[in-house]
């Protein structure tokens, strides 16, 4: 096994442990399980699962580790020839009971490509990580952008507004006009010349905790009404329309066989979906789906 | 305006009228609201949504009659290189809130496709109806499928068991190896030489009400706990995930810049996905999703 490789596993099964610990902590009464699986093409997964805590109602923590041939349709998504192939990579989704505190998403991977011989012929790593408020406070969309800011900008000048443009064009729901979210950053086949690819990925691996949690400390003694816990899961069915309809990650692990379960956690546990649902005019809600329909850059 | 098209609109709004006037007097609280809606590139339609009723939690009954021009990704999927088409037909999703009555989906329509100078070159029909229950009554089962083998056996001895295949087929979920519902009926591109299309159609849209109904009126006094009424919101999960993920309609509906909210109306209004659920041994709901896993001959 190649150094890179046995480095970012690593890194990857650290973050897990620290991301399920800090989160255990913040909630105070659930914790996560792991559930080991096994793919029967080769490797497998550790998916971390806690539900009905006191803070989030759900959230997910993956890693996998996966190697072998890749399916005809994957070979054509990834425009190579190539078939043998390892991919690797950690997957969180937090979804909390309170909807002031808001939802993330964050991913981080690494795909290596090899010829017949068994040599490697091309190697890559993608991520980045964003936002799904509910209620839009400003400042917290500031906190967030501006620590993975500070991270790219420890790479080049470029590079923030680079992948902060790419993941508000990823996270579109086409067919509402709107972004799933306040955005954040989303890169793919970044290359690792000079060490980059590794580096960029795991320094913003390693602002997750500092980015998000301050957000849920804050938010999360929030009182809140029904119609508020109602508005959640109208903007919860939002995040599923993207999983489902338009997230290339969801879409390719279920037609390639993938876990479903471990795929699909990023699904909410609570969902609304009402007929032609519009918001007061200027309500908090409605200054929400303003700002979705036109993304904001927030540093 | 030719006949049949004249026929069969004046159809699809008789039968619009019939199903939610039934299903008012049925539910005895909430009333269906109507929104004309009209499409830039020609036509419209009207939907129907009654919610939050005694007995339907949601329900739409939809009809719509639109022309234009084929975008390319539909012509590439009806293989045909005409461009100019018209399409009519009746859809509706009715999802009660009592988990023993069973969720039921319908629709029936009518495609034209027109040469350079206007002249027809090819029509046809299509449509089904499926029913999904979450908690299976054989009974219920036998008496929604045996209706519409009643209709199908006026036409020919095969046509029900053609059709009944066609529909377990079409209204599953590769990605859980599962089936939606109990299946029903699903034709598509059936030709009118004989008026056998028209007949067919109609005939079946007209034994809807007396096939689903009377399921309801059995069902709905049915005294149900929380646990039951979570059940039935995980299987509506499933309903979600076969829309978004495979049910054609809905693709290209959403791709092709159709009304959303008239498209969206078939998602239940609550939904639960709760991570890697699994009904007790020996329960009601095993016995449900064991079924499910392989399509029963019910008459």
């Amino acid at each position: 096994m190649n150094s890179r490789k046995t480095e970012f596993l690593a890194f990857i099964g650290d973050l897990q442990n620290n991301i399920c610990k800090a989160l255990e902590d913040e909630d105070g009464k659930a914790l996560f399980r792991e559930d080991q699986w096994h793919r029967p093409g080769g490797g497998g997964g550790r998916t971390r699962i806690l539900t009905e805590g006191k803070v989030f109602e759900k959230a997910g923590v993956n890693t996998s580790a996966v190697h072998g041939e890749l399916p005809p349709s994957m070979q054509a998504y990834l425009k190579t020839n190539h078939q043998r192939f390892f991919a690797c990579g950690i997957s969180l989704v937090i979804h909390p009971f309170n909807p002031f505190v808001p939802t993330v998403h964050a991913n981080y991977r690494y795909f290596e490509l090899y010829d017949d011989s068994g040599d490697v012929v091309d190697l890559w790593f993608g991520g980045g990580a964003d936002l799904t408020p509910y209620y839009l406070f400003d400042e917290d969309a500031v906190h967030f952008h501006s620590l993975h800011k500070s991270v790219c900008d420890r790479f080049s000048p470029e590079l923030y507004s680079q992948l902060k443009r790419a993941c508000d064009a990823y996270f579109f729901n086409h067919h509402r006009g709107e972004a799933r979210g306040i955005g954040g950053l989303f890169f793919d086949r970044m290359n690792d010349a000079d060490d980059r690819g590794f580096d960029v990925a795991t320094a913003l691996g390693d602002v997750f905790i500092p980015a998000y949690l301050p957000l849920v400390m804050q938010r999360k003694p929030t009182i809140f009404t029904d119609e508020q816990k109602r508005w959640q899961e109208i903007r919860r069915g939002r995040y599923v329309e993207f999983n489902l309809l338009h997230d290339k990650g969801t879409l390719f692990g279920l037609k390639t066989n993938g876990r479903v379960e471990s795929i699909l956690m990023s699904l909410p546990a609570t969902v609304r979906w009402e007929y032609d649902h519009h918001p007061q005019p200027g309500s908090p809600e409605e200054r929400l789906l303003n700002v979705l329909k036109a993304p904001v850059d927030w540093v």
